[in-house]
């Protein structure tokens, strides 16, 4: 395939795919997403972040068009997305793409829920529009993952800008030129630091990759012209942003394999490396009962990634816990808990989890996989209990379930919105390519209340 | 100096930094280049390229805060940032900083007078936050180009977003800590690439960098936070977008140099390295008088950037006109004209200019300055002289007058607003610091009727 056209080429298959092309299996995966990523935006609704985003952005909004999820305020359009953006990924629990780190929810269903709300569709244009647009992603990523996120790029930023302006472009029928305008109007925009992971700035670079995704293809719509060749051009995106480019992974076997199908999503609140301990330790909780409380030592033997991202000792605040195996390890030895509630200040200043906490050793071996642990537990009469984690919960061998995906929403949403609003709300996520207005779901994620005090 | 603490240095510098600190030749050229800017916001104010950009905004806007420059339309403070952005670089006619060729004032004005209007300050004040704006955005300029440059970036767009950010920051009185959150949400904002430059994208960047780091202000004033080493982090700014960081260049002598006092303007509405040529060819049409009639050939000895960057032999549209060292030879012989109306979709296919461009030859000669040409005319009669240009009207050592940029300023926003608001206008420009209300400026810029047409 010629390396001169793929920006093109893949416009032409944006603009070209139908819903019935997509295979049954790839479109479960596609409302699991969306499912997850609804839990997401209510569970983080509240969180400071959130509300100073709000408090920055509120003066300067148009018209009340589109739903901030879980509240009571409504937003123009671009505004409703970048919120939204925020508080999908606010609580690190989102979804991941395992090949490439990349959240992919975030951006593209931010922008697209925002833009149904101001130009309905059905649930089932909603659900070819997503799926679209965490495809473009997804490949866009994979073409220069992973030199482009080690130079320092939040991939889900940079690439999820794409997904954005591929989702609301097919839902807005762009036409093929208009659609490479649009991911070019995207690619000039791309953006967002890993130096800013710890801060607010991290959750802004899904919310501002939803916001300016979906305005390119708004902006494509009004004949706003861009180059054609945004991706592969030598000072194009993949150039200027990445020392690798294998367009292979954009264009090869585009429509045949679904990278959308390979969404995975966290069962714990935090980053990924951390899964296999706080799974392990949550299942040894079960299987020890009050023994948890006659600990004496914990030794983990984990990736040598967990204590390069992970190795914070003594977290003084709920971000801080994030990134802290020894934290996570006790909170899920104590409480079983790996959901945001486990990544508080409270927790992080809890005396028994601290204590605890200072118990806990890790020791990096590059034999374990990423997604193992081996976890040694010594008591306080002398014994010791050995549990190993193969294939950490969430990891791409051990898919959650639907069950488990509606706990999480549940647990999350209910803190926020509670249990009533929650139910209907999961109910309605399932049934997305039923509907015949998607926007329905943003509007049911506000309890009532909220909703009339708003209008 | 520490490299630790580059980023919160420099806002500490931004905090403090007082009109009567900056000297006033410094200040002369920061009057020179916000007048400089308005007649080029006037000039592109009814540019297709606005056109469509507020075609694609316009249903998302919010209150009519703030004045779309020379238009009867009002948007919210950060849409009309980004829509005066875009007029005021559309016409490629603005100003150069060129030691980086960071187009200054794009960002930065058109974020700090949209933020004025909804929070009015006086001209003093708008002076001083504008020059301070101007002169992070060079430093920072400086400190990674040329690498960051080569590499493919569109500097006005990356830097410029600091640029306004640490204007409307200084404009809102942020504090040390707030204003180094407000350049960390620039950092991870900071995009454009140089592959747009041909197409409406290149004049989004200066539009987006001023929405963005107008609002990275306010969203640090909520409290929303960043990085406190966004510039200078090994995943931070400087060293994710460039391979060469200086930060001598940020921090030396800042509040003693001033970049900002070395901005230069356009006298011709094009890519820098032709005016060398134009100059020669408008000085060779006055001398000539009717001979340009009865040339032969025009043979250019230029800078190898020349035909690097503006090698387009036959242009077909007015943008491709602005690619032609040999379109704006033939234009300026024939028409005297260096101007937007030089580069137009007429201009480019007037028969007698094709006629002449086609006599027109050019070779790249490394022993050029790039401000210089030599110029050789050969007549019909065989007649031949030669026309050297040392150093090119608007270069560092040829800097315009104010009785020139008046001139720019006149001919192109008299052919938008008409010959009446535009002597208005100009009078308060100049007046900028004895003003009480700086956003008197942007509401002097829309004729009577458009305004009344708007309420």
């Amino acid at each position: 395939m010629s390396h001169q056209d793929v920006t093109r080429q893949l416009a032409a298959w944006i603009v070209g795919c139908r819903l019935a092309d997509i295979p049954a299996s790839v479109q479960t995966e596609g409302v699991r997403t969306f499912f997850n990523w609804m839990g997401c935006a209510v569970g983080g609704a509240r969180h400071e972040t959130v509300d100073r985003a709000l408090a920055g952005i509120s003066p300067f909004a148009g018209k009340p068009q589109a739903t901030i999820i879980g509240r009571g305020e409504r937003l123009d359009v671009p505004n409703a997305a970048l919120i939204n953006g925020i508080s999908s990924h606010v609580l690190d629990y989102d979804d991941t793409h395992l090949k490439t780190i990349i959240h992919p929810a975030g951006p593209v269903a931010s922008a697209l829920l925002a833009a149904a709300e101001y130009q309905p569709m059905s649930g089932a244009d909603f659900l070819n529009a997503l799926i679209v647009g965490v495809e473009v992603e997804c490949r866009i990523g994979n073409s220069v993952y992973p030199a482009h996120y080690d130079r320092g790029w939040h991939i889900t930023g940079t690439t999820g800008v794409f997904g954005a302006a591929a989702a609301v472009g097919h839902m807005l029928k762009l036409d093929e030129t208009q659609m490479t305008w649009a991911l070019g109007i995207a690619a000039t925009q791309a953006s967002g630091l890993r130096e800013m992971f710890g801060t607010m700035c991290k959750s802004l670079h899904p919310g501002a990759a939803a916001r300016n995704g979906g305005l390119a293809a708004f902006l494509a719509k009004a004949g706003f012209d861009s180059s054609l060749q945004a991706i592969e051009a030598p000072r194009g995106f993949a150039n200027v942003l990445s020392t690798k480019q294998d367009y292979n992974e954009i264009l090869g076997g585009l429509g045949q394999t679904w990278e959308a199908g390979l969404n995975s999503y966290k069962p714990f609140a935090c980053g990924i490396v951390i899964h296999p301990t706080i799974d392990g330790c949550q299942q040894l909780r079960e299987e020890l009962g009050d023994a948890v409380n006659s600990i004496a030592a914990v030794r983990l033997r984990t990736h040598p990634l967990v204590l390069e991202l992970t190795g914070k000792r003594t977290p003084k605040t709920g971000l801080e816990t994030k990134f802290s195996v020894f934290h996570a390890a006790a909170c899920a030895l104590l409480r079983g808990d790996g959901s945001p509630t486990a990544f508080t200040d409270e927790a992080a200043n809890a005396p028994e989890i601290i204590a605890l906490r200072d118990k806990v050793d890790a020791t990096s071996d590059t034999s374990i996989h990423e997604a193992s642990v081996v976890i040694e537990v010594r008591f306080d009469d002398g014994r010791v209990i050995e549990k190993t984690i193969e294939r950490a919960i969430g990891s791409h061998d051990k898919p959650l379930s639907n069950a488990h995906l509606e706990r999480k929403f549940a647990h999350q949403s209910g803190l926020v919105v509670g249990e009533e609003v929650t139910q209907a709300l999961m109910a309605l996520c399932w049934r997305l390519p039923e509907l015949a207005d998607a926007g329905e779901i943003a509007r049911a994620s506000v309890p009532a209340g909220l909703r009339d005090a708003a209008e």
